[in-house]
């Protein structure tokens, strides 16, 4: 099975997200990295791209130059991932669906709800996909949980509780650290901090799993670091449009927690407990039983499990693993789209603009809450919403 | 060291908290069961109380027998444990402590806020012990984390997580068990079911940890188990006197949860982690440092997790021992006061009238908030209002 | 229900153990302290004895005036406990069996085989029970675990696993410090060091567990600190008269460890895991199955567990409720006699000398294998090899 | 930087160890997939190959058609991999080698120590590498524990205790199962199973951590389902060339265990613990002092630990990128060799044919000594005894 050529624009030199995404989307040797914009100096960003092996006439020094250059090659990439700085997401994402690429965007996909919605109208109309890397969705047992409740195990869910927490942010002496003070910056991080960095993904992961949208919600933020105008913390109380209650709390101060994504989910008939630094259990109980551990690679998984699965079990799998299952979605539904078949449905779970679209609305109406002392505010974009 | 006499109201056959009682309050050797009002069949009472080596002249039918019968003897118990339903609370405890006596009130010490204050005006006004029972507070590594915080190791408090998540009230089968269903009937049970059950007690521990009190809160009740008219799942916010945020979710419907009462701290210069289930070990991660595990017994703890300590480390203790503590502190403290003496400050960490009222305080302003969208409530009882 | 009276020998000031037992004797309230010689200086067990509310004309300088004080007495105490230095032990727990006593003795029993087996005869010829102190023994779910095998959810035992670390003799500076050196000190300690003083706990709980006795072994024994000459490590392989293999790690050298008594079996159809730090969860793993977390104080455990648990699911019980259950064993047993009836087969499960003398059987045995290069050698006391 | 290419002789459909070996070879980008023989069947082999990418005309009908066939090319692979069944590792590797390949042998690396030998002497002689695929030893954190052991963190070490049970070959009924029947067919297996399949891991493990080699043991072998003939529980005790102390336990039949290679480290100043199943956390105590949770990806560990590490902290690292830091080493090894300079120490890590003779001399000194009831045995090669 030839490659699918791979396109990249952002991610150079000393960025964290660069080497996660060349990861993700090498590891299973689907795609081939074929083209890139990779900085925002361009000689710099050329000479890097071909420091990582892309031909020097696809290594571009910017992400209209690599548009221009990449629309007319037969060989043209296949996929383009945008990972450039937040606010250059909406433009750069339109860009390329319109010019009828597929495109993976870095989340936040938009800085707008309006601009959501604006993509999502674009991929829908032109029949590209552009998929938005809520990434921690690609663990396997995230998407046994997932299958779970759509299978019935839970029964009716009453109750989600999602919890994003560390710590990285909490010296006070950071003010000067720029790789943390641009994000309490309206200017460079838009109308939220902690909740759209990392809030959202706990957000995002509640939705996937229940199969519920988030319909209302009530936002309380707090700056627990003194000098800061965004917040460092939130807690935002919410209600899924099949009826779950969701509780969610993110914090960037939280010393002692590294990345705690946890998510637990609480239905008539059972309980779930998955957290991301452990990604390789599932605690799970049956109403009225014993909390069971699930391990990922167990025999009798769901569909969706294995698929989202590599090596045996007991041997852990971390994150570059779940975002090479969101790079193997996409490289199932690429290729079935040009192949025109049905892709696998254990594929076709890659999160969506309309995912960036939802996120970006709850974000916004997060920061409306929170700015009315909490008052419930509808989190949906308006074009979700019933006339 | 003669026994002090220690006399109990309700706790009789069947009674959960009974049990626990006797077992704190004679775990030490400190105080002697010499009299008892156990039941609300006077006979039944009479009979198990003289079961347990109750004398039989103060095995009474009634607490009010027992007051009478008590007052006027010499060998009078120097401490009345108040452990009979919820709504008799506030009589009982205001006629005893009115009468002269000490009182250790079950928790909730009384089921409105101007009750409250009124024990609060008696307990002062007598100069009489009125403790309250939030047991979790004896256990040694969270009076080690009230004595970190007092001494500076955090620097300023910014942010309290507290939670109290259990599953037994998940089936909604149980809607015949008369085990749960009380708890759910505002005839019986209250305003409030979970937090006021539950939530309370975490609320008081974020307070009795911080050394910082609760000014105002916003909640969000949902009844999850559709049949219930009072929340089985509660999210608070709340901000603290001195200026810390605080977050606290409590659940009866988190199936695969038993008794998760968990507290994280977090400070300008570290943060603490403890659960109640595993009691032993305390997690503290200074600022910019890794997560260190403080074992219950280690040589070098804060005098007030000394005192609160009696085997080795690694011999894990239980709740048992934590409801102990309080009796060890109330043993003291009475010694002292017959003794003229100032008792040791490690012992004198019970829960007070002044708690009971404020948890009070914070159930009604939970729930008015509750009722009100989530609206910020004061959460102080009138009388600690600043004028 | 009257209270049996308890007496002690030994379990001064300054005393560790002594505590453990007046709490686990107390805690139920069915003992009551009323005899004691529990210094070796006799002015100084008297003033204490006092101190702790035992009656002037029963607080005695020594045993042996302990001995003939209550020998006379109508209200004889029910049960002595010799908690003195090791080597003490037989020569009091013999002369009290001899004078009709119930005992129970703090491990070793003996600091010989010769004297295990006397100990044996004499118990059997005069009718009294001489338990021996595995304490840890008492947890509701090692009891548990006792039950499951007994009625054979395990199938056939094949292996156990044993497991006894700790640190905190690690330290070589140690060699001055008195609490230490003694144990490493042959003519205080004995024959044998950590094997004899933690290992055979552990060597107890197999054999208690797997309801087999253990036939051979062979072991491995270093001085890991060098100034030692008796053991600070063994490891101990051997095979138990059922046919399960087994296998034993004992040390006190191992750093970051507490009190780390573990104990793993495996049968044909399931494993079960429990370790003493966390004696509230009980890991079982049917085979072909999920690892399962049985919670002491869940409906429909075995009648074992249920004696021998006192507080609701969720709310942890400690070492200190382990002890209580051996003395509650003790009470029913004592009480069973005296009232001419069958004790509760649940309460039966006191270790006895049977137990103290296979133990000092098996710490002989192992001194000599490991004097042998690990030659494998018979473990049993010679009463009970078959002819 | 232009690929290497790469080579692997079997792994081809169906096998477990093919896929790691892929994610792990081409997880960096550093070599390229460019020939292969990948199954018995000839055209089977060729098919799956080109299936996977590999030019028809390298893609070749075995092992011998692949020599012949790289030999005589310019772009010869880089470096082989030979995961064929175990038997034909000896014969395979002593080949490519011999042509002047750089091998990487998946273990056992022989059948016999004199094969062995004979492979040490080869890659000795032709200046070859010759890596084993000790995988585990790949991961951050274990090579972390190596540097703080050669630095000096934990003083000498005492003592050092190693585990890997399992309970996938628990069931009696796999008698049938193909995957699990050959394991104990000493025709197919050797003349050792579990302690040869997995035991050995955590042997290496233990002296790649020490930074000692294993100078004599003793080994306890049990068939605990009884149609074994070969082992599927054993215990070796060892002792190591700078003297420490060393405990290893290994089985197949842990029901519930899953992949439980861990391993703690006892020195005179501190003490270490690392298990296979939670990689990204390793445990540390310092004498006195708290154990602390050093994490993967922290600031501040050793170069050893910060080059086999790619993503951010919090996000769980697993078994493929510990596979694929065998892969990175032995990528910069072989530029290094081509650039004629010193490659990086930290890289200088994978297991070599040293430690594959090592651990043959280990699987037949522990078959030799538990075949005479434990009896003491030299564990090194020959060739490596002093003389």
């Amino acid at each position: 099975m030839s490659k699918l050529n791979w396109g990249m624009v952002g991610g150079g030199a000393g960025s964290q997200i660069g080497p996660a995404h060349r990861l993700g989307a090498g590891l299973d040797g689907a795609f081939a990295f074929a083209a890139g914009a990779l900085d925002h100096v361009p000689d710099a960003g050329r000479a890097y791209a071909q420091s990582l092996g892309v031909a020097p006439d696809r290594a571009y020094g910017d992400w209209r130059e690599m548009l221009e250059g990449e629309r007319v090659r037969d060989d043209r990439v296949d996929l383009v991932t945008v990972a450039t700085p937040n606010a250059t997401h909406y433009e750069i994402t339109k860009a390329f669906l319109e010019a009828g690429f597929h495109v993976l965007c870095e989340k936040p996909m938009t800085m707008t709800v309006e601009e959501g919605e604006e993509i999502v109208r674009i991929a829908s109309a032109t029949g590209r996909i552009c998929a938005v890397n809520y990434g921690y969705t690609g663990y396997s047992l995230v998407r046994h949980m997932r299958a779970m409740v759509a299978r019935g195990d839970l029964g009716r869910v009453r109750l989600v509780v999602a919890e994003f927490a560390h710590g990285h942010h909490a010296n006070a002496a950071d003010a000067d650290n720029p790789r943390v003070r641009w994000r309490y910056d309206p200017a460079q991080a838009g109308v939220s901090a902690q909740f759209a960095d990392c809030g959202i993904h706990a957000l995002h992961m509640a939705s996937f799993v229940t199969c519920q949208e988030v319909a209302s919600l009530s936002a309380d933020f707090a700056s627990c670091v003194e000098s800061r105008t965004l917040e460092d913390d939130a807690m935002v109380n919410f209600r899924m449009e099949g009826g779950a209650v969701g509780r969610l709390w993110t914090s960037s101060v939280a010393i002692g927690r590294q990345h705690g994504l946890t998510l637990q989910v609480f239905g008539e008939a059972g309980g779930l407990r998955w957290t991301q630094e452990q990604p390789n259990q599932l605690y799970w109980t049956p109403l009225g039983g014993r909390v069971q551990t699930i391990e990922r690679g167990e025999a009798g998984l769901s569909p969706e499990a294995d698929r989202a699965s590599r090596v045996t079990i007991g041997h852990a799998e971390g994150m570059p693993l779940a975002f090479a299952n969101i790079y193997a979605d996409l490289a199932e539904v690429i290729r079935a789209a040009k192949e025109g078949r049905v892709p696998d449905p254990a594929a076709d779970l890659y999160p969506r603009a309309e995912d960036g679209l939802r996120s970006m609305a709850a974000v916004h109406g997060a920061v409306a809450s929170a700015g009315r002392q909490g008052a419930w505010v509808d989190a949906r974009p308006p074009m979700f919403r019933a006339p």
